[in-house]
């Protein structure tokens, strides 16, 4: 540890350019009073924040809550209390449909190497797959590293067998989102398009950054135009060794066996708790993260961190006492890991209560270090968001790119709302994703925070002077 | 988690400035080639990077490795070999004497609170500190909140008792290296200060900003003109505990034992491995971190992971066919934690040689995600430094501020030589600082890399075009 005076040097940099530009333009006197603003919310909730402890009760409390399940019903009660507690005007919960996906037993599976060695591996089923039935699934193991690669193979060679899916995070990959789109098409799509070449099973390389013990599930989907067929998950570790098994040229037999199954729909609920504007009320601002979270994992960065940045926000303007101009709804979205029916429900409900909304806003890349925004919007928009730029330097976020908001507000943007996401810092993020080690003691209070730190100060821009 | 398409946004945004810096002036295609050397070491490191494997061997294979102990020896001897490794042309050692604070026993205590009880406490010597002696030291203790308070009590209050400074780490401060500087005051000087006052000992409230059950040593200096009074830390959770107890005016008695000492002064190394420049060869730019640790952590974050990253650039470099024009030295410092040596021997010893030093860097500040630089060098200097800051925006390093080096560059600094140091994020970094907690464990393969991208990438631009 040294010295690191700069920041007090850094300081006096910001307030010379802040006067500046305050003897330029009036529109930046206007910032000055807003960065008083901003300061009073960052103080408040990196003094007397809640989130963290809203989360440690949501991990530790309640824990894994998959849509559907007890648990899921049981973080929405919670959801709402602490909404109140947070001094919402209003709190309700919005009705939903969600699936059901139960995972079952607890999953299995070898690879059965020369002399009938048995190898177990580390696996766990993909969410909404089917089962395998009491027997499992048995055959050879045929290692493919791109669909192109696959379609190569062929049914002559991949009829009857179990694919194994080996689609790496690309570890040069800066931001580690863009690996995880990329080797994610594995999981995604793997068990369909193995399916049109007959194989009756797929195995996955887990979505992770890290080599380690830990598979990690997440959603797959089926074409109705080809036969369902059971998929898992397995560790890094296990993936590397058994591509490395194979590398041998060992023929290699796989067996595993999975008991879930997607059952029929249930209701569930989004949990909605606002502040009521204070000029325009019917302009509404909405802030939120996921309530759901994967059965393996206490979500805690997935993403019971968008959802106590989000009741936080709330609670912090209220124990500010700033008062927005537009209404500020907070909202934990149900079933965005297996289906997005809460975002869509929102949507929906918008649409038919003829609600106005200006502006929405997601936290669900994990409670890390914020480092920017996200942004889908027109042109116009996002050059006034560019000019509140510099009211996050000293919060430490720089990067204001194009993209989306992410699941749940989508559909909401597909109408034509401006949407944002916070972008946190990415790097641990997918050491832990959909993963048993996603909990509550990964995530740090200052940073998570910090998170809400800035949404806080975005959402009260946009409450103050609209888009 | 959702599609986070941005990046490929963002990316094409770049891709646009770059054009159009392209087609404005010179300088700029210099900047488009330096993007395609800066990719390339950035691929290397993260795709192939032995920084956190160096960095294991450190913390698992050797641990502590506090100034003058074996393990410090043991840990010279190591990153020669990593450094040879590495590929640099020449490694050696370079012999400084270094203090031997050595803490002997483990510390014990307690406040005894009504009717006898003994409250045990976690508590642990500051370095550099003397110890109580045998039967340890007993008295009324006394909370001080500032300086001024513990001036406003005077003689009359403090003499003979245990004096307690509660300074906690203010939570409001988003770089915490602002909050440790603030109220790192009682753990340099509050020995010294209550001394003054006829105080026999002190007590510190641990420089952390959390609240755990670890106590965090670090230096503390005395001052020749008073007694040198026994002084450790306690964790924060304690210092919160004996806080409120005293809030309720209980008159309470500490007692402590603590058996370190100061010994004689020994010798030990800086450890040093360079590439030669293929131009200016006696034109040498250092990278460093130090390899010196207390002897309560294994030392990962402060600052095993400065080590292993400038160990890594020498690999990345040579890995890569990048061959420096200047002269490319990594240097593990001996003896920052208590007493900087190892950075003065090294001044010192350029002095003799009459050395040309054009740059330094350290990296001390843990192995999290960088974010930026701080920079110690004339105005010209960092204006050229500036003009590349869009190199580094890839790679998730905004931050470009006046400031300083790092402790074990200063004395270099001193001389007129331009110095920088790296800021990672520094949100987690006092959640372990000085204590047990900071373990290799903490650290993230990722983040430690992408430390390593952007110095390797500071160093190689100094080495192509001097400062």
């Amino acid at each position: 540890m040294s010295k690191f005076v700069h920041n007090i040097f850094a300081m006096k940099i910001k307030h010379l350019s802040l006067f500046i530009l305050l003897v330029m333009n009036l529109p930046v006197v206007a910032q000055q009073s807003d960065s008083v603003t901003i300061k009073k919310i960052s103080d408040e909730i990196m003094t007397n924040g809640k989130a963290y402890e809203n989360l440690r009760y949501l991990c530790k409390q309640i824990g894994p809550r998959l849509s559907g399940s007890a648990n899921a019903q049981k973080a929405v009660e919670a959801t709402a209390k602490m909404l109140k507690e947070a001094g919402a005007d209003t709190v309700y919960l919005q009705p939903c449909m969600v699936p059901h996906w139960v995972r079952g037993e607890k999953e299995s599976g070898y690879i059965e190497v020369a002399g009938g060695t048995k190898y177990q591996l580390k696996l766990c089923a993909l969410g909404n797959a089917v089962g395998t039935g009491k027997d499992g699934v048995k055959s050879s193991v045929i290692e493919v590293r791109s669909f192109k690669e696959l379609d190569m193979l062929g049914e002559k060679i991949l009829k009857g067998k179990i694919v194994f899916f080996n689609f790496p995070m690309n570890p040069s990959y800066i931001r580690t989102f863009e690996a995880y789109r990329e080797s994610g098409s594995a999981r995604r799509s793997g068990p369909t398009e193995a399916a049109k070449y007959g194989a009756i099973a797929v195995m996955v390389r887990s979505l992770a950054s890290n080599i380690d013990e830990y598979p990690h599930t997440g959603a797959t989907g089926y074409n109705d135009s080809f036969p369902k067929i059971p998929a898992v998950a397995m560790s890094t570790k296990d993936a590397e060794w058994l591509s490395l098994q194979l590398k041998k040229r060992m023929q290699l037999t796989a067996w595993f066996k999975t008991s879930c199954a997607m059952l029929a729909d249930v209701p569930s609920f989004n949990v909605i708790g606002e502040i009521r504007g204070s000029e325009f009320p019917k302009e509404i601002i909405t802030v939120g993260g996921h309530l759901d979270s994967w059965d393996l994992a206490e979500g805690a960065q997935d993403d019971g961190a968008g959802c106590v940045q989000s009741i936080e926000i709330i609670r912090a303007l209220k124990a500010s006492g700033i008062q927005p101009k537009r209404t500020v709804r907070a909202v934990m979205f149900m079933n965005e890991e297996n289906g997005g029916r809460g975002g869509r429900a929102y949507r929906d409900e918008a649409r038919k209560k003829k609600e106005q909304h200006i502006f929405a806003l997601e936290s669900d890349g994990g409670g890390f270090t914020p480092r920017g925004f996200s942004m889908g919007m027109k042109p116009e928009q996002q050059n006034k968001v560019n000019q509140w730029k510099p009211l996050f330097y000293n919060y430490g976020v720089y990067e204001f790119v194009s993209g989306g908001g992410g699941s749940d507000i989508e559909p909401l943007e597909e109408t034509g709302v401006p949407v944002a996401e916070l972008i946190p810092d990415s790097q641990r993020y997918f050491d832990q994703h959909h993963a048993a080690n996603d909990t509550f003691e990964s995530v740090s209070k200052r940073e998570l925070h910090l998170g809400a730190v800035n949404m806080a100060a975005l959402i009260w821009l946009v409450s103050e002077y609209g888009l």
